[in-house]
């Protein structure tokens, strides 16, 4: 066994609404206190002049000049090959090159995945990363997945999913045994879409703990380690639990409001956002499917968002997520056949 | 133009978690309160005791005779041929013979589903019914469709939902041109997977007042008249909506409860019930698009909701639902060229 050194964490610091200012405060913090090194990838002077306004010295955190940010709606393929020195870019090129363990970017989602693909590239059978995480509050441990970035999906991308979400569910939580469901439109074996049906009988040989199918309403429950869908239907599923949210937060506010305390109304409005929402307890998730730790954070991240998003980065680098996902895909891959 | 006469409902007087007692008992106020001719159809002793409850004489009520009721979970195309005089089929038989005008159950969908196709019928381009209705209490005038009938759709099937979700909303709301929004994964045309693609250019000659893609965030808002979406869709919509409205209540109850009165509490419980959860004012939906009027409530159902449900019907024949959704239909297969 190897003495265990320092993650070495490679910081998007130009990526996210907040960027460089909340981005360079969280990763100051994260190298202070969380025993990591950061690598602060980003515009020299700005970076700098962040720097400056923390007690940052002595503490493990390198400058690595980059040129550009690729901005939030712009087209990825297109921006990765016009500003190729863009901050994304040199953070992801770290990993592949093998002088950063993890990168963790607060900005575009498209360009993060675009640059993961190219640089890290992704495992046999999938065809772009999957986006996934536990984004239900109220079912804190389960983990969804795709959630967007795969709209049409073949069966046995379906159960890829399962076996990421799974390795996740160990790397991360230290789940024995994930139990993995399909998400569909009823309780029974054969109740949903010629999708599910067919993606049914691959999970049975795939060597996962499949627990058959899970109602869209045993999420919130947390019934599952694992809830596996295509990024269409999971999509739906983080959206309408954020706009539900929002709605039921109005209503409560308006019934409550001048007939119980501020601090009590507050108290259940936040209560309701944390059960409806994509958590941000974890500061981002990774991009699942990837030859690489590559952590994906809200654009609206401050420096405490930040910060736990380079402890998951750490995590996930410490428990060998990556290379137990290999693993884990090789190993269903030959026995499913493809 | 011909004098109006009563509208004539049969009522599955077996069907429902609460039959005949639930079932007669709202089948009497309806014909005392909201002019409407009621055929009651169930067991002719059993029936007639419950009648015998009310101070039913002299109402518009008459019963008609039925043996055997099909259950919930019975496998409906077996039961059907199994139960020949099965209170559902007797029902839906006196809509094919023009003696009622409408039928209303509150027994197992599958079963007056299976009647109704089998009997009435559905309009040509559909392989089954679809169920829909505004189940989002935060958005009561949004029909959603489908909700679960038809999980595997053709892009012109979703054309078809449009249409019959726009002769809803004219019918039952007098909405004069509803919009049509089509659920996917962002709001921009384009974004989606293979199937709204392909739908998204047959809605555009369609005819509908169709605009674009609708995200799951903006269902809860509202922000069209008429949601489609394939059954696999619609089903998680409605039951994570229906599993994070109980997630949610049970949150906010033990946050409030002990701090604010027991009134206060289920106030908002109620509320956060009725935002979330498919909305019961109209005490049922139609099946949509079969060649009649045939109302499918909720099991649970009580009297109010069986006479809301019996409403639910006479409106929607009053307003001619049936014959302006077989005109609109007929014109949109015509410039699809389906």
């Amino acid at each position: 066994m190897t003495e265990r050194t320092a993650v070495r964490v490679a910081v998007d610091a130009m990526g996210g609404d907040h960027a460089p200012s909340e981005v360079v405060a969280g990763a100051v913090e994260a190298a202070r206190n969380d025993g990591v090194i950061v690598l602060l990838v980003g515009d020299e002077s700005a970076v700098g002049a962040e720097l400056a306004k923390h007690d940052a010295a002595g503490l493990p955190i390198k400058t690595i000049p980059s040129e550009g940010v690729i901005e939030e709606g712009e087209p990825p393929a297109l921006a990765l090959r016009q500003k190729p020195r863009a901050s994304v870019l040199v953070s992801t090129g770290l990993v592949k090159k093998g002088q950063a363990d993890a990168c963790v970017s607060m900005g575009s989602t498209g360009a993060a995945m675009a640059a993961a693909v190219v640089l890290l590239g992704v495992f046999e059978g999938l065809d772009r990363p999957a986006l996934g995480g536990p984004i239900l509050g109220a079912a804190p441990r389960t983990v969804l997945l795709d959630l967007g970035a795969n709209v049409d999906c073949r069966p046995s991308m379906l159960v890829s999913f399962g076996v990421i979400g799974a390795a996740f569910a160990r790397s991360y939580w230290g789940v024995a045994n994930p139990a993995v469901g399909l998400l569909s439109v009823g309780g029974e074996a054969g109740k949903g879409n010629r999708q599910v049906r067919e993606a049914t009988a691959l999970f049975e040989t795939s060597g996962l703990n499949f627990v058959g199918n899970v109602e869209a309403g045993g999420l919130a429950a947390g019934s599952v380690d694992v809830a596996v869908m295509d990024g269409f239907a999971g999509n739906i599923v983080m959206k309408l639990a954020e706009g539900l949210g929002d709605a039921l937060s109005d209503r409560v506010r308006s019934q409550l409001e001048g007939r119980v305390s501020e601090e009590i109304v507050e108290q259940v409005v936040q209560d309701i956002y944390e059960v409806s929402n994509v958590a941000e307890t974890h500061g981002g998730g990774p991009l699942l499917g990837v030859k690489g730790v590559a952590i994906v954070g809200h654009g609206r991240a401050g420096a405490g968002a930040v910060r736990r998003a380079i402890g998951t980065a750490s995590r996930l680098v410490e428990s060998e997520f990556v290379s137990s996902m290999r693993e884990d895909l090789a190993r269903a891959r030959e026995r499913l056949g493809v």
